[in-house]
């Protein structure tokens, strides 16, 4: 970073002008008061930009915000979490946008300001009823609280809520950037089973922002990853609503490179933290491929490793296993030469042109002992770079994810299915 | 299978001509006398074809076949469990090199006539002192036995040694096709973390046994996956010796064909059993896709599903969650229509059109209760398939592979790192 940021309080409700309100609307559970149900508002207009998952199974919501973020910019977001509207159909689009005309009536917006998210479930309908009856409540309630209860009313099988807000000077101006993620499993390149929402309070024309957006998702919710899966419904939005006072920042200015920075460093911390608060995770692994010939070969590496579930289980166990690591490598599909690869855990060499190196066992078991530390892999075949952030696999994780039948009987009970 | 094979008794020594041995010599565990040394050998000179491992990170054993493959036909193969030679430099090769020396001088061979295989941990020398003074007892021990203590030499961490066996008539001629397997974790295609040796009586040229292989474990070992990982040792090695009496068969004539169907048959039967007796596995699940425009994108949505794993999570569970199965389907970089995915469970509609069907979910849970069941996916866009075997993810795999400390351990005190 180029120029200091200070961390402030709160989250998506963080920057001027934002306001936000969540309630219960009984989608996670009708037994329980648990958060499920989340509105995002600004009380000006906003440019806004996002992107989505590349899975080819898309949500309804998914597709309901692309369409409108393609009629002009979002001023608000409703979100919910336990049913993901997905594998829905058509009753499932028809949900997704009347979510977004019953908060616009609301607010005396027009629908397509609207951004939709659903998180949970897949294939089960949308429980309308429950939802319809919120509308009044959400806009009722909004108020400018730093949005805690957004990043709470998100989150799934996550155990905590995840936000981050800093602020920072562009020119005369003090800007701020908040947001909050929710995502613990399901998570892969390229884009985690997650939501993200970010407000700012900066001035920035459509193109500066739409960059900054798509470049620093690159960066960091798409090199993280936990079990190799990709969601239906992966979201990230964005909206600056130029609160602020700032002259509008162009793209190609400095301004415009300045915010990209600091968004970057927003988004980053929060992927981080969905890989720490992955499900049943106890590491947080940085594995970091020098030397490649080009940024997809370093890229392929990363990946492979990251991926691999002996390297993840031996990660689990504490077992600074580079034979396990060098083979991912291998079937990585990127051009390597086995005699040249370098290993090092926790700065220590633990294979040196591809055989294993002099350092002692018990030092490299020291370093993976820790709950985070970094794997470097030089293939000293060139100057290409590409980071990940991995957690280990663990038999919880397994144990945690064998079955969803609950929330099946539980919709059974409600009448869904 | 055009015609009749009989199941007959043993393995890879069942067919004519073939003689094997096994002893212990503690690379797998200087305290125990369990079997990890193995030799097959045909009393007259064979044809012989192999497939090796596409890991870049290769063994070195497997390149030292590879190479005395080129150069030739092999009459015997040496094996070994416990460690797998890999990551071992030049060393590596001078060792596997040693072991074809040795077994080559007290069998009257050329050691361009011995293949050579190693399973087990990567990256620790091997143990040669151990190796070297059981050359003279392997060839000692040769007997027409059919092989189980080959398929038991050879298991790492396999619960149990798996051997298959056939007899047809080609013509006038009965011929035998035997084999054993070992392999139960690091399973992915293309190849699995896996030794495959068989051996047949039948009479083949050259050309025609190098397609049947190729085609064989195309058709078999590269369509099963357990954890996604492959490894660096993974070698199919085939040796025909004639013994059978039968006319040679030439590639493109009708015999050949019958082999091939034979062979095809026996590979499958080998690489179902890995899957089977995969690490911690509870469930062989067959996956069937179909109605794909393209080979390439009915094989793709296949490996997605496969390796998924929250899908095989769920699959332990014993949960019939096509919700999983759907966004697994739609990040597969198939060509896909959502709306056209038909998913059944054991024959069960679970999604039709991409949306639940009305299949009461107990019937589903029945099904994927079954210890074997299939998934078929149809994608109702053209006509191409494709066939996958796969298992379950249990928390057991991943508490089985969290670390390989003690293997290190038992090197140390070994005096080998």
């Amino acid at each position: 970073m180029d120029f200091p940021i200070t961390k402030i309080k709160g989250g998506v409700g963080a920057a001027k002008g934002f306001l936000t309100s969540a309630v219960s609307c009984g989608i996670k559970n009708p037994a329980s008061d648990r958060l499920d149900l989340a509105l995002i508002y600004s009380d000006k207009p906003c440019r806004s930009a996002g992107t989505f998952t590349t899975n080819k199974v898309k949500a309804a919501p998914v597709k309901v915000t692309q369409s409108h973020l393609k009629k002009g910019s979002l001023r608000a977001i409703i979100a919910n979490s336990g049913n993901a509207n997905a594998c829905t159909g058509l009753q499932g689009l028809h949900d997704a946008t009347a979510m977004c005309e019953g908060v616009a009536k609301e607010l005396g917006l027009k629908k397509t300001e609207i951004g939709v998210c659903s998180t949970g479930v897949i294939g089960l309908p949308m429980p309308m009823v429950r939802v319809e009856s919120k509308y009044e409540d959400l806009v009722t309630r909004l108020a400018a609280t730093q949005g805690n209860h957004v990043a709470r009313a998100i989150i799934t099988s996550d155990t905590h809520e995840k936000e981050v807000a800093i602020s920072f000077d562009m020119g005369d101006h003090r800007v701020r950037i908040g947001g909050c993620v929710k995502g613990a499993g399901m998570i892969s390149p390229s884009m985690a089973t997650m939501l993200c929402f970010i407000t700012t309070d900066a001035n920035l024309a459509k193109e500066c922002l739409q960059k900054a957006v798509q470049e620093s998702v690159e960066e960091s919710f798409n090199r993280i990853t936990i079990d190799g899966d990709m969601s239906t419904n992966d979201s990230v939005i964005v909206l600056a609503n130029g609160a602020s006072g700032m002259p509008v920042a162009r793209r190609g200015r400095s301004a415009c490179r300045q915010f990209r920075q600091a968004l970057g460093w927003v988004m980053l911390e929060l992927a981080k933290a969905v890989v720490r608060d992955g499900e049943r995770v106890t590491k947080f692994v940085t594995v970091n491929v020098k030397g490649a010939r080009t940024h997809l070969d370093a890229k392929k590496v990363a990946e492979a490793v990251c991926k691999s579930a002996l390297v993840k289980s031996s990660w689990n166990g504490g077992d600074p296993n580079w034979g396990r690591i060098i083979h991912a490598v291998g079937y990585s599909r990127a051009r390597i030469r086995e005699e040249l690869i370098d290993i090092f855990i926790g700065g220590k060499a633990a294979c040196l042109g591809g055989l294993q190196a002099e350092t002692p066992m018990e030092q490299l078991r020291e370093v993976v002992s820790h709950p985070e530390f970094d794997i470097d892999i030089d293939l000293n075949q060139g100057s290409a770079v590409y980071t990940m952030y991995s957690s280990d696999l663990s038999p919880e994780y397994v144990d945690f994810n064998r079955s969803e039948y609950a929330y099946w009987k539980q919709a059974r009970k409600d009448g869904l299915v």
